[in-house]
């Protein structure tokens, strides 16, 4: 029977024997290893934490002391021994078990939001609370070094120094690497603790000095060496974490289980704040992932487990852009590529490869990333951050305040905008054309297809008194759609019969804009679609257009409050153009996962329930007057 | 003749003797403290910095070499000796000179922007463009180690390591001090550096021991001095900055202008990028300023020279804010007070005098702010987060997914919402209506009044599974205005006449509604004055309300793009509702410098203006039919 079978609770870990967590660890990435190439998921960062995820269980008391883990897609072994295991073969399926934790699924979860870095903020907070309620729970923390690039950790770890009584430990799982090897000086400081001893060193060289003093020798060293504590405290601050006031606990080997125990047990003793340092390898105990130089498998899509090939993927949205991008970069000098430690999946790999010297991973970092963009354009270049669109939340305030409000010539790039999907409430791109419309100046663009991506992007790099977005979504791209016509910057792609409606298609909406076309031809209902491509400003076109349809319906995979149908509709109103509007758009509310097309079709973004709205309007609506044409006021 | 009067660019300063320096600092405090002491503006932190600024500009050369000053309220010596002398009477005035660095004003400005935290990543870009560029100019940013405490400073550090190219300076001007004394383990490893030569100390305890060997003594310990070098580098990195690899030099005291030019000069020799670590006073040479125990003067209205006596002022909403938390608290012991690094600013000093284990100063993190609130909130208390309405836009991401996905209970308090004038574009807090609007769950509340607001937040304290909002204007409050009537959870305000016009007056903007419904009906208007109290979500009693109303003017203190009367116009056209609607709201643009009251009547939300588009709207409509009814499909 197997081991992981009798584990309904972290608590059962305690009884097993060496050997039957030495076969535990096995069964664990046996079951990720074959789950993962069927379901895809996040592979590399859980094959590293198996030994330190059974050891904080072990050392612990889930649910009574909590276990926070940062980008809690490396939960997956946490999962298995929460009483998740015989769930485990529904992972990210529609109904089935998150890829990240979740408080719905289990009282041993807690933060369930993807975004790095905010694991110690979470941990300072509990522990305070637990605190000032006087109750005697741990809070243990589990962050990568990746996510230690990210600000909010720096906020974090400068307010747990100074909390004394925390009951908080802190893991850092230290692989070197977020998606690829992490970046910068806090890489450095931690190599430095890794490697270099320095109490020992110092000692080593009084010791070879006084060997050659004549008449001193031995003696003297012994008596230094008994001055051990003496010497340690006056060398300390012995690092990073230790000059801030951290008491700190490493390096330990995070794959040898009983040494983590040890060392937890150590820090749970301590009773204030404590770094538990983890060295780790991704994709420890898997040879493919292993071997994988690019990422350790940190996400793949399916593959054959025994020789870890991945399925065969079609070209999606990043892979043209990274194409293109290369050709852009080669007829601009200026042009600078930026990535926030994610340089493949957001496509700049080919970038760097032919422009090291113009491509900067600035970490998990998405405030420095917008913000040095805007130094690097005030120094007359123009870069390209490349991101994904909910991780641009991050860098709203620099956007605005040091981008926009500069009158910077930065061009953002938005991959995995709009539904995503399989990666749950916190992944979807639903955020971004609400929350940039307020930011003056910013131009928006959302291509309906690979030519409107490749155009759009080359528009886009020539502003450069502004700040310029382009985001398209996750996946393939839809077919071209090419236009028939213009109306002023926007492409007329069907016109058909009266003006009945005007269908407003944002970006790669196009194809079921499309769609709803025709279904509406069908019922003898005259349509025009319109693809603005540059959705902010509206262009006054769009105005003219809605003025001499009867409605306009306008359809956006972005969440439908303070969209680009909301900002139209507000438009209208304040050039007192009154035709209705019905928008079309993700409902404001965290979505749960499921594959993309499954959750369109679920919240009406498909072409039959937008047309059977539209033909439900406009059946209801009395007919026709010229009461639009008297309403022009023209004020304002 | 003032030497001041000499210095027409910063090169001048390089042909003056160290007599005249000293009596150019001695004029520049003095016209910095007669200004301020009748303009108000921002004075301790630039008595602080006259001789660094004066070192700076001695060393570099500006505008060829770039100068970013972090928190640009700390600018003022730098505009007195870039040109700007003889217009400093107009300080912060409408018209005058920014009280921040700006473009418009010279060459010599770059960052306009007022949010902590951002000077490293600017300069970072900076001194990498020249790099590339291959232009041989330096950078130097100016930050405080209050502002060091910003995640956004961390990622920078973190990027700047690994520049080696960067030809960047990077001053820490080490007050101790943002408004109050700097928190966290940075203030711990900023004294370490301050106070300890640790290299000398661990000499000293060798030297101690081998003293009392017998035999042994002073021969060795000169043999171990003379090892100094491998002894120093066996005891690198010597403190945070080394660490992380960058090069330091200092501590150097900010207040000995020569001494602050070697160390620039031997910085800028150096190629890399080093930091330079300046020990300063804020408010240093004006008394009353060095005694001001709570801020040094900080950002003081106006005041009397000799005396240091600031003008009584009246109560502003902050002050009442902060006698009503206390109440809160005194009744809830679950409720925690938070700030970053504002404590009296935002009004949580009294909070803290009573409850001092319930309150968290987090230092210039708003992201932990939030963040650490999650964590307190899912430990089982209610925190309040106080902080100005422009920098919650730091924590967007934080508010959206580790708070409202996480249904946790914490309240925002946004002091200094809508237009605050004086301080310029990146202070008004006109933001936070919009972006707030797409936070799933979210709760906003806007008071009219002292009273409201008192009731407000008591509501919103209350709300324990989700984030609620209670936002207010800077300066003094207006009289209480009763409802005279209810309508859902909106209060009517006024009902004269027929039902002409509805006005939606969202917080402060009542006494202008109420003023506008008076002037409407001088005209023989009827009008409906309704306060929400809770903008968001939409009461449903307000979509009634506008069905039953020949038009809707919607009034608020905040960008118009995406606001309140936006989101309403939205609710409206899916209920299928075409009551036309005027948006009355900030301009989407960056708002020069002014007092708010003058902003207020330049940007039309004032009365009259309001009244007037009222006037032309409702008399260029056509006579009301029952089209309004008809028109209502019920559908979705």
């Amino acid at each position: 029977m197997p081991v992981l079978d009798q584990i309904a609770h972290p608590r059962d870990l305690r009884g097993l024997s060496e050997d039957e967590l030495t076969q535990l660890a096995a069964e664990i990435r046996d079951l990720m290893i074959r789950t993962v190439a069927t379901n895809s998921g996040h592979l590399g960062p859980n094959l590293g934490v198996v030994e330190l995820t059974l050891a904080i269980h072990r050392v612990f008391d889930s649910p009574r002391d909590r276990i926070v883990f940062d980008t809690g897609h490396q939960s997956y072994v946490h999962k298995l021994v929460t009483g998740r295991a015989a769930d485990f073969g529904s992972l990210r399926r529609e109904g089935g078990l998150s890829g990240y934790p979740s408080q719905a699924e289990s009282e041993h979860d807690i933060v369930e939001n993807s975004h790095a870095s905010t694991a110690l903020s979470y941990a300072d907070g509990l522990a305070k609370a637990y605190a000032i309620r006087g109750e005697d729970r741990h809070t243990v923390a589990v962050i990568g070094d990746g996510a230690l690039t990210g600000g909010m950790a720096w906020e974090a770890l400068n307010n747990i120094a100074i909390q004394h009584d925390s009951r908080l430990v802190i893991v850092v799982n230290d692989n070197g690497r977020s998606y690829t090897p992490t970046i910068g000086g806090l890489a450095t400081a931690l190599t430095s603790l890794r490697t270099n001893p320095r109490y020992e060193t110092v000692l080593d060289i009084v010791k070879r000095r006084l060997n050659a003093v004549p008449g001193v020798g031995a003696a003297a060293y012994d008596a230094l060496h008994a001055m051990k504590k003496g010497l340690k405290d006056a060398l300390a601050p012995q690092g990073l974490f230790e000059d801030l006031g951290l008491k700190y606990v490493g390096p330990v080997d995070g794959h040898d289980r009983a040494a983590m125990e040890q060392a937890l047990a150590q820090a749970k003793r301590f009773g204030g704040p404590v770094i538990v340092h983890a060295i780790t390898r991704k994709g420890f105990g898997y040879d493919p992932a292993e071997r994988h130089e690019a990422d350790q498998f940190h996400a793949p899509g399916p593959f054959d487990v025994q020789t870890g090939a991945e399925k065969p993927k079609g070209l999606i949205w990043t892979d043209h852009f990274a194409e293109h991008i290369v050709q852009i970069g080669e007829r601009r000098p200026d042009v600078i590529g930026i990535t926030a430690a994610m340089m493949h999946p957001v496509g700049l790999d080919k970038f760097q490869q032919r422009f090291p010297e113009r491509t900067f991973d600035v970490g998990i970092a998405e405030q420095h990333a917008a913000t040095s963009a805007a130094g690097l354009a005030l120094g007359g270049l123009h870069p390209v951050f490349a991101v994904y669109a909910t991780f641009l939340n991050r860098a709203f305030d620099q956007v605005l305040m040091d981008v926009a409000l500069h009158k910077c010539g930065v061009t953002f790039v938005l991959d995995r905008s709009g539904v995503t999907g399989d990666d749950g409430a916190s992944h979807n791109g639903m955020w971004d054309m609400s929350i940039l419309q307020v930011v003056p100046g910013l131009r928006l663009a959302a291509p309906r297809d690979v030519t409107r991506m490749r155009e759009l992007l080359d528009e886009a790099v020539e502003v450069s008194d502004a700040p310029t977005v382009v985001r398209f979504p996750k996946g393939p791209p839809p077919d071209d759609i090419e236009a028939i016509g213009k109306a002023g910057g926007c492409d007329v792609l069907v016109r058909d019969g009266a003006r009945d409606v005007l269908v407003v298609s944002v970006g790669a909406m196009a194809p079921i804009a499309v769609d709803v076309a025709a279904r509406l031809r069908d019922q003898g209902i005259g349509v025009t679609v319109v693809d603005p491509r540059w959705v902010k400003p509206v262009d006054p076109a769009l105005l003219e257009l809605a003025r001499t349809h009867r409605r306009v319906v306008t359809i956006e995979d972005n969440g439908v409050v303070g969209g680009v149908g909301s900002v139209l509709l507000q438009s209208l109103a304040e050039a007192g153009i009154h035709t209705p509007v019905r928008l079309h758009g993700i409902p404001q509310e965290f979505l749960d996962h499921a594959k993309r097309a499954a959750i369109l079709e679920q919240i009406g973004l498909s072409p039959a329930a937008i047309a059977l709205q539209a033909v439900h309007d406009i059946t209801a609506e009395p007919a026709p007057t010229d009461r639009a044409l008297l309403d022009v006021d023209g004020s304002r």
